[in-house]
């Protein structure tokens, strides 16, 4: 928490990273919304098993992270003695530590070519990620909610969301939530549909939180629900947010979101995606040449530790989906908005 | 158990409920997969409660579980004294129990006629309906396979279904499950994907224990992954149940069926409904027309008691949606097939 630290937005009281000196402060996001719990990752193990875990995710988060491990990854081969193979290795354990979004390797790559200058030069270009993907993140706020109250009629608004994109998921204050807030911000927001996001439930645990600390009105609803909720009339417009953007505009994101993308096409509402550029990807021609992360079982079929299929069942667990870029209306990044489906 | 017991399916173990003289016998679907448990159900609170907590559930269960209900009313009408205003209101307790269902409605209203002949007479048209029932499933399992085939060139088969719609569901065997029985019987299913369903996972909780009974190669997934599998193209076909279909083929079932559906038609792979005629409300012109339930928000935003949302969130809980017959390409019922979407 110390003054110098630029990972703080400095109207969000979310702080989900924050470089302490040796290490980073992560808040536990495994652990909400019973408990805020801090976690002192400062070695590469305790960072590599929070972003396996997902105590940290969110795929600009995943980029902070990414570029504050490799400082990690020195500082710690500096007190063990490391040599230089084993530092690289350390580094790609980090960089590999998920494979889906393309933040991740993006922050490590980013801060790479410091390495030679020292600790601290890596640090200060961390930091630089971090103020950008605030900057990036304001920007992308205000660009969405003017793309979206130039498009969509009705006042106020009624918005669905999937997965958490706040503050949470990047430096501070978020990509399709950032749009959300500042909707909230200009008064013109009546209320959210936050799909719950099985099986992690990111949605009623993160997304649901910070709408709760904001006051924002929401609705926590299974992911089953969304298509109805949006073939009913209940939703104007579908925002979320992006692990990795191809080239062509397919777009990586958390399980559930194609679905919601069909709902909006077959209900004749917009479905926009929100993300920094550093999570289009040019070097993916398209969704097809996205690896999609599997997770464990386990995460479908236990809960909390207690099985809730039989014993003999398996589960098929893919961590993502890719909406192909004919079902998306809009894309909002820092430089503006483009309309691939169109 | 007895053999005069027409609700045993002589080729399924599983009996979800069995009329024991006095009352109903009910597997407690909310203890499963983890335990087997059988509930006695012989006055009207205790049925009515089963119903609401679903410990029973499934449009023809429901049908099966109204007309026995009736003979569970008069003979706690001639034990307790009620006067024939009080029995009415009573079996009209348990005709409301859920609104979305035809069947449980349907299934007091057939039994009705027979009251002033008696109990004996009332538990013999319940019979009746249970029989017909069994008999129903087993015919649009044929009819269903039949058309599956003709329809779909791979073999072996992946079939995706949603919520339970087998013997739990049904008096025995099931409707959508009935065809996927009726599939592997016929050795040309490969795999089924199960999704969970949320938020009471019926899927993982139910349709995985009778398919593991089966040993029937199957996989839970998470609701919001069933849109990715189907346009991933590892779905052959999807198969679901329904709770009532309206004149002109909109179809209510369990919340999370019109996103498959909507999969399905971009995926441009077939949607199948299975349901028996006691599921077709000819009354109801159209999905417009059809009341959807809206379930205690508890069932969303707590998990085993614990809560997963903060507290001040609240939850949209809707327990069916309404796919429109445009996405239906088949409806199967014991008469057999009907395409509305063509």
């Amino acid at each position: 928490m110390a003054p110098s630290t630029p990972t703080a937005d400095a109207d969000s009281a979310i702080r989900t990273l924050t470089w302490h000196g040796t290490g980073l402060h992560l808040i536990d996001q495994t652990a909400l919304p019973g408990r805020l719990v801090t976690l002192d990752a400062s070695d590469v193990d305790t960072l590599v098993d929070a972003i396996g875990r997902l105590a940290v995710r969110g795929a600009p988060a995943l980029g902070a992270s990414g570029a504050y491990g490799v400082a990690i990854a020195m500082l710690q081969a500096a007190r063990e003695g490391w040599d230089a193979d084993r530092l690289d290795t350390e580094i790609r354990r980090i960089r590999d530590a998920r494979p889906t979004a393309v933040n991740l390797a993006g922050g490590v790559d980013r801060v790479l070519p410091f390495v030679p200058q020292g600790v601290a030069a890596v640090i200060a270009e961390a930091d630089a990620v971090v103020r950008e993907d605030v900057a990036a993140n304001r920007a992308i706020g205000a660009h969405g909610a003017d793309w979206i109250l130039a498009r969509v009629e009705r006042r106020p608004l009624r918005v669905l969301t999937h997965c958490n994109t706040g503050s949470l998921a990047t430096a501070g204050w978020g990509t399709a939530l950032g749009i959300i807030r500042e909707l909230h911000a200009r008064g013109v927001l009546e209320a959210v549909y936050a799909d719950e996001t099985r099986p992690l439930l990111q949605g009623s645990r993160l997304t649901a939180w910070e709408l709760d600390q904001e006051g924002i009105p929401h609705f926590v609803q299974p992911d089953g629900a969304a298509a109805s909720t949006i073939l009913r009339g209940l939703v104007d417009v579908a925002v979320i947010g992006a692990d990795r953007i191809a080239k062509n505009g397919d777009t990586a994101n958390k399980i559930g979101s194609v679905g919601v993308a069909l709902a909006c096409a077959d209900a004749g509402i917009p479905f926009v995606v929100a993300a920094p550029r550093t999570t289009f990807d040019d070097a993916t021609p398209d969704g097809g040449a996205i690896a999609i992360e599997e997770r464990p079982e386990a995460e479908v079929l236990e809960w909390g530790g207690i099985r809730v299929a039989p014993a003999g069942s398996r589960a098929f667990n893919p961590a993502f989906d890719v909406t192909p870029a004919r079902l998306i209306d809009a894309i909002v990044s820092e430089d503006g908005v483009v309309e691939p489906g169109h």
